[in-house]
């Protein structure tokens, strides 16, 4: 029989309305096999956490707090942006992460995060091989962008895309209603630098029963402004309104984002504002058309209350597999969700070899884009929509959700050195 | 027995999550009572419709369609900004309402909007007392802002309110996650060019179980950038982070708003952006600190997702109460929702005179806002923690909520003469 080791887990990069219901998958089943794994410890800050050794005991938390992690958005253990160097440039960060592994018995590792953090998991997991420090080192995927490679979705990405089809769904039915005399042109800004699928996820909020002039303006394709503004230019003449989702990767030709348009205040300053401001301004200067724009920003990827029952159950069943498998021995590998039917839409749970998945950015392909290059196609709308199916509430209580504060309390140092990031 | 006769009713100025609900207890209101209404007609984009003469007939309609109207935000039937002159001004514009109330057999005009509908409804009954041409005319409130006085809330703030709230408490839980490395400060700009109302709900995002630091920017004080960046900076060196509630409405001591900081763009155009870019910008250049903001705009007042219950229960019961005034035979009043205790929270329909409503706006009291300007009090927060309670989440279709597009069937013309508006 293997011996008891403790599991370290991390929250890596930008948190989403779901990464916890990851660490409640990992904790949960973690306590379930308390004959392999001790403790679950987690990183305060994510990795900065397990190199500075601040790392939070979760035993300490109740069974029902651990489940409420479940609807509750954020980071929990709170998560950071902070990308291990290469060997080369800095074994140190490696070798200190190892003398904590081996300092407090850690024989899982535990990462929830995007494709950097992938890329770190597999390091870590290579080195633990050669310094003969076995380490079952799991990734688990967690990223809104939802560009990883080999799985069908990233968890997070499913409440965000819900959470953005239904806002421009409203929104159009607002301004719809007041397109005779006012607004007739909405812009609404989403989350994607690179990747165009939040930004497609905005198409959804038309379908056959909603016959909704949508323009969406993808990182994927390059700004032509004369085409786009004729495109709003045609839907405000037939619907009488337009709606735009712009992404904030949106480029020029020139590979300038719209957002870097040059804003300038009146000292000089440079950069305040989005890419909707830009695009609605341009609108208002080449057609005058009276507009609205919202940014949703941390508002899109924190909606927890609007979050997709698939993209929550998906999130918790990464976290579970992933103890699984280190359970079941693997190592440098990641739990994918395997689509097996769009409709029903019907998954299923597989693996990926973390070398198939580090530093790979999955774009919106080619035929998920209309040709005129300002909307989703068929093809598109059936990838997506199983990602939004299905509501999961959290628990109110005052007209509020009661989300989760754990106690979150310190392991005890046993190295007590102090390690400069 | 009172002669039978159709109604008409129009909605005005800006919509909301909820002002379709004050639609629906109108409309099942006055089918209940067909021996007194026959025909609900509804201004096609408000009281220009009815100025056109494009009218709605809602009969057309099946009841489960006007049953989903209490689920579905925005206008149906379309509303408008265009304020009637004064009767000196332009009394054309009355007459012309008066003949299309003969016309089509109008004795009863719903009007549901805010402060300036309320004069218009006001203006529209004198008359026809003076013409002799008996009108019930009855206004139902309507603002997001909230600015209406006499009555304990108006419908579409509550909604908005639970939104704001949440939305707050959600990114303030992305933004404590990420704080140790990346965002520390969040910025959300808020509706309510003139009242606070709103700005206030983002208050509620903190209570006992959350310490979430908060400073809210009200249109009602004066902004104080010293004062403003010293709490932020507080803020951040007790919680690691700070979010910021900043109304669209927040201004500089000489009465500029803050999102006319003279913003423009590398072409020289002026403002493009709001107060949230503004804010955040001035945090970072002073203080440093990363920021994240957003606009929330439409999104806001639109999201009928999350509508809070209370809101469209009472709109719902103020619609279906001016039916009931206007059957009663009551003239130039609107329904009002009387508080009758805060917790639990009891409240019926009261009663007030259009003349006492007309023209008066209703600003946050001094003592809902705390003294150093950035908070909400105690009784501030017994007032808005009831209009914010229960959920009334609409029906969901793949992933997405079932909003109704009515048929709005045109009314036949009778007069077909042009009115130029």
């Amino acid at each position: 029989m293997a011996e008891i080791k403790n599991a370290l887990y991390a929250q890596s990069g930008g948190v989403t309305a779901v990464i916890n219901a990851s660490a409640c998958g990992v904790i949960e089943t973690a306590r379930k096999n308390s004959d392999k794994i001790a403790n679950v410890y987690a990183g305060r800050n994510g990795i900065i956490g397990a190199l500075t050794e601040d790392l939070i005991d979760t035993s300490y938390e109740t069974d029902a707090d651990i489940a409420s992690l479940k609807f509750t958005p954020s980071g929990a253990f709170g998560s950071c942006r902070y990308k291990l160097k290469g060997f080369e440039e800095n074994i140190a960060q490696y070798e200190r992460l190892m003398e904590i592994f081996k300092a407090h018995n850690i024989g899982y590792f535990f990462y929830n995060g995007g494709g950097d953090s992938a890329d770190t998991c597999h390091k870590i997991s290579t080195l633990s091989e050669k310094m003969n420090l076995p380490i079952h080192a799991i990734h688990i995927p967690k990223t809104v962008d939802n560009d990883l490679p080999i799985t069908d979705v990233c968890p997070g990405f499913g409440s965000v895309a819900k959470y953005i089809a239904i806002s421009t769904r409203e929104a159009s039915y607002d301004v719809l209603s007041m397109a005779k005399t006012s607004t007739k042109v909405f812009v609404i800004e989403v989350m994607g630098r690179h990747a165009g699928w939040i930004a497609a996820a905005g198409g959804l909020a038309a379908d056959q029963e909603n016959d909704i002039p949508i323009v969406i303006l993808f990182p994927e394709i390059e700004f032509n402004q004369d085409t786009f503004l004729a495109k709003v230019d045609a839907n405000v003449k037939k619907y009488e309104y337009c709606s735009v989702v712009v992404s904030e990767g949106a480029r020029w030709s020139d590979g300038k984002f719209l957002a870097e348009q040059g804003t300038r205040d009146a000292f000089g300053h440079a950069q305040l504002g989005g890419a909707a401001p830009v695009v609605a301004n341009m609108i208002k200067e080449a057609l005058g058309y009276k507009y609205h724009w919202a940014v949703a920003d941390y508002l899109q990827r924190s909606a927890r209350h609007i979050a997709s029952k698939t993209d929550v159950e998906q999130a918790y069943a990464l976290g579970k597999a992933a103890v699984d498998m280190a359970i079941a021995g693997e190592n440098a590998v990641m739990p994918t969700i395997v689509r097996k039917s769009d409709s029903p839409y019907v998954w299923g749970i597989g693996k990926a070899k973390l070398e198939d998945i580090a530093n790979i950015e999955k774009m919106m392909p080619k035929e998920f884009i209309t040709d005129d290059g300002f909307g989703i196609t068929e093809a598109c709308r059936r990838y997506l929509l199983p990602l939004i199916e299905g509501e999961d509430y959290p628990p109110y209580k005052n007209g509020m959700p009661e989300y989760i504060t754990l106690k979150n309390k310190s392991v005890k140092k046993i190295l007590n050195t102090e390690f400069k990031l």
